[in-house]
């Protein structure tokens, strides 16, 4: 199986869905992370330039824990648009990675990139599958399934599906540590850690289901609908 | 694994999960159909004993179409409540069953014996477990997992997990077509036909996820909560 | 009294409320069916060009079959967003159809360019009334009614108010079979019959309210509130 | 038609549909009012039973204002329980006011009355039209439709349907003001004056379909739905 | 001021809102703590007799930490019900308290008992104030303050208020510990560890406020609305 | 502290939070209220430039009253769209006013431009600390607290908090009182009247906490999260 999971900056799949994703890798299928924007304001010392060229070279860092590749969108850090040039960048990313399956933030969440960035997965599910829309690479042959990953604070989020993630944590927490550079930078605007939060939300989402840590998800609630949660490892 | 279905009336069960418990049935699970009422009102020419008799009949041949074994209540029909004797006695009963599965109404389920069901049912799941409380069958080992299951007209009930019953839909109408006194009944009051109702609802809710027949779920969204959507077929 | 339907691509408005519309035009109300975009990706072997034109024509057809007037708005399909220009043409084509009442899609509905469409007509609503904005067509005097129809599935959409489509069912079915391109265009992403779909659809709202067919609507609950659900045939 | 208003205390359905309950009696339906309690603690200076007697004697005043039928259960006031004796005593009292539309509370109404009378009366919207439930009246022919008043000061409620009461108002003012013993009450325990409370609502409301006094419905979203609106005056 | 907490089980107020009541306690407010039953089921060793004599002491104990009055309403575990008995006996204790503001469970908790002691609770806000209504203690002069508390796992439980515990997080701790009989028991039913449990959802749910440990709450959403919560510390 | 109320429209702020802003104003917090555009079609009879210059010196009197500052944005009237360069303009604004506490639409406003205005608002709480993102005015410290007013018509809008406006409902009434120009318009579009429609909601609000007049606000439910409704006056 092919999996895709979309972040709107570096680090935010690694945190919302890092566990999953490395088990999906354990098991063989296929993982890319395609991530949104190059987090060129994520720094209080560097330039944009700096910021962007350091980013990515954790996010590919991260990518490479679990093996999986990594699609770089360089979108602007806080100034992701929907619009006709980010759909049709969003839709021939997409066909590259060719995915069955899809994890993307959820449209309630907190940030507008993370916000927007789901709203442009979302929307590509079916044109992907167009043959007359064209890009670099060719239409899909089907709708992929999206699931969409819980948000920092589990705020407004009531996971459906919750996947055990205890096996993986190390390795979550491997990826995480990668993102170095906003360590300093969310002390700097929140006051938190990175690793302490995977800590506070995957032991929070393990109640429930009786696991050690868990990443919640819900199914998108749209036509066509993944009537198969199974798809999650 | 053993999987328990309740409903409020005969031929509740058959009729909003039967295509997911013929599959259980299929694929070697141990299934328990259990029945509050007695529908000892269901008809309008014979005295409430003549129908219940019926009626039993009935439910035992719905669940020998797929070998499942049945669990009688014989609660008045339209008059299930929620006290400590009927607490005591689903206790008892879903014990005896002992499943890991629990399909159940959905609390807002438009008739009150099934609203009513579903509270009581969900409300066992815990002390079913408990020692101290000593009924004819011991105490359960675990807290089953429960499902709740869509209501007639598919009313305010979004399924979160679709079960394909394009195979087993054909048991499904010959579970349903078991309960034939039931037929006249919704005529006189709904002017509704039991297999024609069943084919409306599966055909439906096949639409989103691509089946020819389907039946919708929603996990019980309380803790302990059931975070393992791949026990359903 | 003038009714507006719009719908983002041929075919939407038949699908989910051509029973209502036929029910409309049957006891004389003026309707008229808009159409955002030209449907010009929905076809596995033709051009877009080629598309489209067969598309405006099975559009005209179908609206034939009750005698309402067409408004065809000739954006792409797949690329409707909402800017200016398109909140601009929006309001213009409105005012040509100058409606008492408004059936647009729902906003959670499943596809980008649905959502959209029902997004810039919602928005529409008041300014279609102020006499500064200018356009082509003179301000309307009143703000209409909006009406919310159904999606393809009724996925996460509970009816408020449905119309018994009974009697205009056929009707429906002819103007859907107008758009005999999409039935091989369906066939080739969902695997699903258009006119299949209809059926499976009007028959399960009509199970709620005891008609054989049904469409579900709900009432836009923003201010001005169309506090008139009698408007409804 | 024939139309029953179920209200948990006297004065509750002046109140909160008083004015739609004028409406339907000046054109010709015929209106009951059903009141579960006898309101006996509703007093800071009288005795259980001396409230009551005056209390009852309000109610049959207001109801005879729009020619009203009155049926008095006489439950003691705030502690209305739902139980089969109550739910026989509903099913019995529903059949003699032998409705087309029942008008209750909703079921997250603020006070338990309230909303125990809200349950015990949609409970028993089936069951009223079945032969084998035996009770001095006949079984109805069809399950009522039934709709949701509003509650007071509207919270956690959004009317899908606004009846405009801007004729009936001084009809409903003066069903109130029958209701003198809880005016000292209102004050003792709310501060609230029961007139003003109902400027206040009925004003508010009117607000959004543009009437100056309106008052807000709900559809039970429940099998058999009322499709039919319409039925509102 | 007066505060009263109510939870059904003995630890059930300790774990959701012993940090909040600490807090209460520590700026000089009247603190009572009221527990519905009394545990006679939690020990898969012990007789009823025997652990509810235990948890008795527990309860005292954790009162007594932060000087809180205890009311011990002694229902069997597990099968608290919502009668007229229920009912007159809380609002009688509730009476005893005479508290400002009430903390309680959230309707939709995940045990019975939870849920229907929240039942219980809220709907003697307004009793409780009734001169009428005559109990052991006299009446209130005014309907307390509800917020409700957040549920183990908060699971379905979006908070609107949140608590800052960071400071008394040590002292709920000890509070907690008192209750070691259910160490045992909690391992045996769910393999969760009590003060593990407390951890988990203090730290997340401080993650969205930016404190390090929080408790969640949200208002009544009934009228008479608490409009302040300024009144929680 | 610092509060910053964001509207779309002149008298928007004035009518859904005056009478707040006029306490934060008298307990001596800095106000400021920015407009987002200039109100260029409110109106039967004027040119834009006309109406748009009468309406700044409108909103600067309204201000005034209380002695608030004033950002005036000047975008069109019915044509506020989120972008990149509306998204710098809200951004550098908003660090002009600093504020610790902003007041803003809910985004299921009925206006288009009070969504989209209230879309933006939010989605700058985080940009406006980030000082890679350069604007005129510089970066703030902290991210501020957002809460989201009521609506005209309180339609799908469910408050969480009342603030007492009794005391200053006349300074409110004389900052909407400023905006004569909206009388005539308001009447001319929705048959409606400024202050009758401010008593109308005010009156209702204050209904459930039991005050003579209030307004109601939400929390914004999103990381980082409010949880300090204290700030409320």
């Amino acid at each position: 199986m092919r999996v895709l999971a979309i972040g709107a900056h570096p680090d935010d799949v690694e945190l919302c869905c890092g566990g999953t994703l490395a088990k999906f890798a354990a098991r063989g299928d296929h993982v890319t992370i395609m991530i949104a924007t190059n987090g060129n304001v994520g720094s209080p010392t560097l330039t944009k330039e700096e910021i962007a060229a350091v980013r990515k070279k954790e996010a590919e860092a991260a990518a490479a824990v679990i093996g999986a590749d990594l699609i770089w969108m360089d979108y602007d850090d806080e100034f992701l648009f929907h619009d006709r040039e980010s759909r049709m960048a969003f839709i021939n990313a997409i066909r590259k990675a060719n995915p069955d399956i899809m994890l993307v933030h959820s449209p309630n969440d907190y940030h507008p990139d993370h916000r927007i960035c789901s709203e442009i997965s979302i929307d590509c599910r079916i044109p992907v599958t167009v043959p007359l829309i064209v890009t670099e690479y060719p239409a899909m042959k089907n709708v992929p399934h999206v699931f969409m990953y819980d948000n920092v604070g589990g705020i407004d989020f009531q996971p459906e599906i919750y996947v055990d993630i205890t096996e993986t944590f190390d390795t979550k927490a491997q990826m995480l540590k990668c993102h170095e550079s906003q360590d300093v930078w969310l002390q700097h605007v929140f006051g938190a850690d990175i690793v302490a939060n995977m800590v506070r939300i995957s032991s929070m989402r393990g109640l429930g289901p009786g696991y050690k840590y868990a990443e919640g998800f819900r199914s998108l609630p749209m036509f066509p609908i993944p009537g198969r949660p199974h798809l999650l490892p």
